[in-house]
């Protein structure tokens, strides 16, 4: 599908905002279905209009994930909740050692949303989904009363096929294992929080909002990957958290090696937040096979998405379940799981 | 799994409400997912806890539908969202011969909801899930501020596996088809409309929300027939519509033989509405050859969900694309697509 020339097509009846019959399953609801999600998503398997889908598959394991977003604003630098909700699950079936094949599209709209809002996000939805080589082939709408959604919240659904006597996991960290991270961190978190505290920098923090599919496809073959994570809600902290917790294991990072660029380290100072807690939309972590850490390091710098690349730490069997880390200073400290919540509806 | 003396877990650290940490990927969340979701729907691809769940499926053709559920009421006689959740998604599955296997549940919480409230709707799916045969394997929580939900909203996604060779879809009504309802129309949609009407009949109305997937593996085997529908949004109405229009034939109905209760029929009344166009959530149409019709209905009745199902009418090659009524006084209508929404929020 060429998007150069491509503009959103309307619905034919004409109506500039969202009401409830959108949601209704009647001609309204066709109306959207046929005039905007068919040529924006269209594909063989959702042209067949059915109440699923149908697809064929190879024989083996799959991977099935599910997200919600509901990140405010809708638009942002470097992305919106169209980009996020096609990449937020292509990249945790790829976090399994998955490929992603077919995804699906849930909306929650609020009555009086703009249709050209709509638009504009089923639009880039299919361009990410495009990118990131998955088709959308199923979708429902839903519309709400006025003042009982926020415009927008969009569910994405996910499978994906993962490769034959592939083992990887979070419980699968060990001793020895190097930590790896594939650029720098807490773009996203502070792109969208820069957008809605009015901070400005010299240059726009952009969110890194990207398909990570690709990477994890030329890694795999290399080998000595145990675990892969991508770290958003909660953070770089928050996934080696869990991963430590799941394998049984520690972990040591060292604060100077995670790559931070400066504009997110100077709002993450403003706003009093830590970069590790700081969710991420296009960066992962891999704890690997020490032998095998150079290479899939070069890997990984190879790609256009992990540019930036590098070991934050290591694995180790001392103090198991927790994440320690080695401050600038030389101390170290203790990084703990966090409780709730410092950056609210970031996806 | 037994439900019978099982309470629902509340999360350790004693929130009686949900707050956004509930939803930031933190302790709190995780609280959520081990003392509530892991113990109701507990099983091993679930118990994986990675991005994604890891599922083994058989070669072939798999069915994937999503439906996002935003019902108001939360709870009505005869069921609640929980259990619309997941049969709506069953359902819609087995709408395309699947045998429903793995759901997903993405929830999106409204800041201040009570969380006593959230475990009975899990009790509910979890309970709802075991009946229909399906795993609920992966889910993700998001928590917004008060004021921008509605308590709870559910997404379910799910796969199915379609037998091999079985060809059914909107597009294969043939003139001379038989058109099948499993049952009395109107149930679900009025049940709900009833408690938001304030009205009283002397028999409560109660959702018919359940499973069709027995059902549909009992038909299926008998052969001769060429497709399926539930008519939740929109109706018996919108469904006929929409496979007339697929397959390009025409439709006609007789009034007299849709089986509709009296209370059904007397809460339409009072609200103006037309029992064609209101949801149900347990019944389906089936559009079968007429030599297999009577095995069909014979079959049908013998199970439970479909006890009351009839014949209504029949598919021709007059007047493709519409769906005609004829009257109790013997006179015929088009009966159109709705534009819109006469019941919104109903699912």
């Amino acid at each position: 599908m060429n998007f150069e020339n491509w503009s959103c097509p309307l619905p034919l009846l004409d109506y500039p905002t969202i009401v409830l019959g959108h949601g209704g399953g009647g001609k309204l609801s066709a109306e959207l279905i046929e005039h905007l999600f068919l040529p924006a998503f269209g594909n063989p398997a959702l042209l067949n209009l059915g109440d699923s889908s149908v697809l064929t598959v190879p024989a083996g394991r799959l991977a099935f994930s599910t997200d919600s977003f509901v990140v405010r604003p809708l638009f942002f630098p470097g992305g919106s909740i169209g980009e996020l909700a096609v990449n937020g699950t292509v990249n945790d079936l790829a976090m399994s050692g998955a490929q992603p094949l077919y995804l699906s599209a849930g909306f929650i709209l609020e009555e009086g949303f703009a249709v050209s809002s709509l638009g504009e996000i089923v639009t880039r939805m299919a361009r990410a989904a495009y990118k990131a080589g998955v088709q959308i082939v199923t979708g429902d709408t839903k519309v709400v009363e006025r003042g009982h959604g926020d415009g927008c919240y969009i569910n994405t659904s996910g499978i994906g096929v993962i490769p034959d006597g592939l083992q990887i996991g979070p419980g699968l960290a060990r001793p020895g294992d190097v930590i790896l991270v594939s650029g720098t961190i807490g773009d996203h978190g502070m792109a969208i929080m820069s957008v809605r505290e009015g901070l400005e920098f010299d240059t726009v923090i952009e969110s890194d909002c990207a398909p990570l599919s690709e990477l994890v496809a030329d890694l795999l073959p290399l080998g000595g990957i145990h675990a892969l994570r991508d770290p958003t809600r909660g953070g770089v902290a928050s996934s080696l958290n869990e991963i430590a917790a799941s394998s049984g294991v520690g972990m040591i990072i060292e604060d100077v090696r995670v790559p931070v660029e400066p504009e997110v380290q100077a709002a993450c100072n403003l706003l009093g937040l830590d970069p590790l807690f700081v969710p991420n939309e296009g960066k992962l972590l891999a704890i690997v096979a020490p032998e095998k850490a150079d290479a899939i390091l070069d890997r990984m710098r190879a790609h256009p998405v992990a540019g930036r690349a590098c070991v934050i730490g290591r694995v180790t069997d001392k103090h198991p379940g927790l994440l320690v880390s080695k401050t600038r200073i030389g101390a170290t400290r203790v990084v703990p799981m966090q409780l709730g919540e410092q950056l609210p509806r970031i996806c």
